[in-house]
C-alpha cells in the first residue's frame, strides 16, 4: 500500500515538474533551433519598453496564412475536400451531374480527372457548393462538416490536423500583446465557423477569399444570400490588398508557406522597424507531407526560396524545427 | 491668507465631488431620458452573468454609423468638404479644370452647381481627389487635412465636431466588454487615420466604402496604388454586407441616424436575444442642425420613422436627450 502511495507521489511530482517546465517554455513543440530563437528574440525586441525596436501593443499585428501554415493542405486543400463531400450530398437532387463535368468524373471517384479542367472546373464546383444559400445556412453546412469529416491520411477531424507549434506561436504572440490574424486564400466564411475554437482567432480577425453576398428579405426576415460570383481573391498580390482592407495597418510579423504568401511577406518587411517573416517548409514525409516547387498545392518555387534567402526570411523545417507537428502524435 | 486657503480647499473639494459624480455616471452628457435609460438597461441585461439575456464578451459587437451619428455631417459630408479643399490644392496642376464641370463651378464658389451633376459629378470629384496615389500617400493627405481644416459653422477642427454623448457611449460599451465598430458609407481610408485617437476605434474596426487598390513594386518597394474604381459601397443594403465581410458576426447593438442605416438596424434586430437599435434625430438647429425627411444629406424619411416606431427602435432627440452635444460647448 505504502509503496503504491510513494510511487503515485513520485509520478505526481514528475508530472508536476513536466507541467512547470512546459509553463516556462511557451513554445514546447519547437526544437531549440534557429526559428524558435528568432521568434523569441523578435518578441523580446518589440515588447521591451524603452527598446529602440519597441512597438506599442495596438501595432503588434501578426498575420498567418492558413492552408499549409496553420493546418495541413494535403492531399488537397481541405476546403476542396469539403466541396467534394458536399457534391456527393447534393448529387441525388442533381441527376444531370451524372453526365456533366467536372461532376461525372467525381462520381467515378476520379478527382484528378475532375480537376483536370483547371480553374473553370474548380469554379463550377465552388458555385454549386458555396453559393445559393444564406450565410447562416452556409455556416451550418460548414460547422456540420467540420464536426464529422475526417482527414484521409490521419483519420482525424480536420481541426486536429493543425500544427501544434503554430498554435503555441499564436498563443505566445497574443500573450505578448499581439493581435493575430488569418490572411488566407481560402474562403473567409469557410474558416470563421471554427477558427476561434481551434486557433483562438475570432471571426473579425479572419481575412480570406469571398463570394458576393446580397441583402434580401425572406419571409419578412433579412438574410444575406451567397451569390455565384467571386468578390475577392485573397492570394498572392491580393494578400496585401486584403490586409489593407480588413486590418488597415501593416503587420510586423507574417507567416506563410508558399508562393501565395510572397507578397504578404514583402509587404510586411517593407514597413519601418523590427520585422519577422517566416516560411514553413514541408519537408517531413513521415510525420506530414514533403512537397515544394513541384507541388500544385502549396507551391514553394525556387524563386520564393531565393527571395527568402536574399531578404533574410526565416525558414521553418517541419522535420528539423518542430518537435511535435500534431497534438495527436502524443496519444 | 487663511480665508483664501479655505476657499481653495472648498473649491478643490467641490471639484473633487464633481469628478466623483462624473465617474459614477459614465454618460454625463446624456439627459436622464428614455435613450440613456434604454442604453443602461440593455448593457445591464447582456452583461449580468446568469441573466437569460447574458451575451459572452466576444459576441458583444456594437456598430456605429459615422456621418451624423458620431460626428456632424452638415453643411456637407466632411469627406466631400475634404475633396473640395483637395481640388483647390490640385487646381494649379490642372488648368483644364477651369472650363470643365464639376470643377469650373467649384472654382466660382458654386458648390451647389458643381453637385447639381449628381452622382457622376461626385464620382469625378472622388476620382481626382481619392485615387492615383499610394495608400500611404493618401493617409498623409488625410492626416494633414484633418489636422488643419476647420468646420465652416463651428470654426473648429472637424475632429472636435464629434458628438460628446456618443464618445461617452463608445467608452461605456467598451468598459462593458463590447467591441465597437464604425460601419459608415464614408471612405474607410478617410476615417482610419484619426478614428483611434478621436473615438478609440482602431483601424481594424472601421468598415466603410472603398475604392480598389493594386499591389505594385515602385522603386523596388511594394506599394498599394489607389485605383479610380469603386470597390464597395458600404451604405443601405451594403451595411449588412460590410458587417458580414469585416466582422463576421451580427451586432447586438447598432446606432445610426438616416435611411442609410435602415438595413444595419434591421440586420441587428433579426438576431436572437437582447438587441438595441437607436437612431439619432437631428432636431437641434441652435446647437447643431435640424434636418430630416427633406434633407439630401442624412435623409431621415417618413418610412424610416414608421419602421423605427413599428420595430421599437429608440429615437435620440439631440435637443431633448443630449445635455451636451460638443465638448467645446463647455469652453
Amino acid at each position: 500500500m505504502k509503496t503504491t502511495h510513494t510511487k503515485n507521489l513520485i509520478a505526481a511530482a514528475l508530472a508536476f515538474t513536466a507541467v512547470i517546465a512546459r509553463a516556462a517554455d511557451p513554445l514546447p513543440s519547437w526544437n531549440d533551433t534557429t526559428p524558435k530563437k528568432a521568434i523569441v528574440a523578435f518578441v523580446e525586441r518589440v515588447t521591451r519598453e524603452g527598446s529602440p525596436d519597441f512597438v506599442p501593443p495596438e501595432e503588434r499585428i501578426a498575420t498567418f496564412d492558413n492552408d499549409g501554415t496553420l493546418w495541413c493542405e494535403q492531399p488537397l486543400y481541405f476546403q476542396l475536400l469539403f466541396a467534394l463531400d458536399r457534391i456527393k450530398t447534393l448529387a441525388p437532387q442533381h441527376p444531370e451531374w451524372k453526365t456533366k463535368e467536372p461532376f461525372a468524373s467525381l462520381f467515378k471517384g476520379d478527382v484528378k480527372g475532375a480537376l483536370a479542367g483547371g480553374e473553370p472546373a474548380i469554379a463550377k464546383i465552388v458555385v454549386v457548393t458555396h453559393a445559393g444559400m444564406t450565410t447562416a445556412e452556409f455556416e451550418k453546412i460548414v460547422a456540420d462538416w467540420i464536426a464529422t469529416a475526417k482527414h484521409p491520411k490521419f483519420k482525424r477531424p480536420y481541426t486536429e490536423c493543425v500544427y501544434q507549434p503554430m498554435v503555441e506561436l499564436l498563443a505566445f504572440l497574443r500573450a505578448n500583446g499581439f493581435k493575430t490574424f488569418i490572411v488566407s486564400g481560402g474562403g473567409i466564411e469557410f474558416m470563421r465557423p471554427w477558427t476561434e475554437k481551434v486557433y483562438g482567432i475570432p471571426p473579425e480577425q479572419v481575412v480570406g477569399s469571398s463570394i458576393k453576398t446580397k441583402y434580401e428579405m425572406r419571409d419578412g426576415k433579412p438574410v444575406l444570400m451567397r451569390l455565384p460570383e467571386m468578390n475577392f481573391i485573397d492570394d498572392k498580390t491580393g494578400k496585401p490588398v486584403g490586409i489593407n482592407s480588413h486590418i488597415g495597418r501593416r503587420p510586423i510579423a507574417a507567416f506563410g508557406n508558399s508562393d501565395g504568401d510572397q507578397q504578404m511577406l514583402e509587404w510586411t518587411q517593407a514597413g519601418d522597424g523590427a520585422r519577422l517573416m517566416m516560411l514553413v517548409h514541408h519537408d517531413d514525409a513521415v510525420r506530414e507531407f514533403a512537397y515544394g516547387a513541384e507541388s500544385k498545392i502549396g507551391t514553394f518555387s525556387d524563386a520564393l526560396m531565393a527571395e527568402a534567402k536574399k531578404d533574410g526570411w526565416t525558414m521553418i523545417s517541419m522535420k528539423d524545427d518542430w518537435k511535435t507537428i500534431f497534438a495527436f502524435e502524443k496519444n
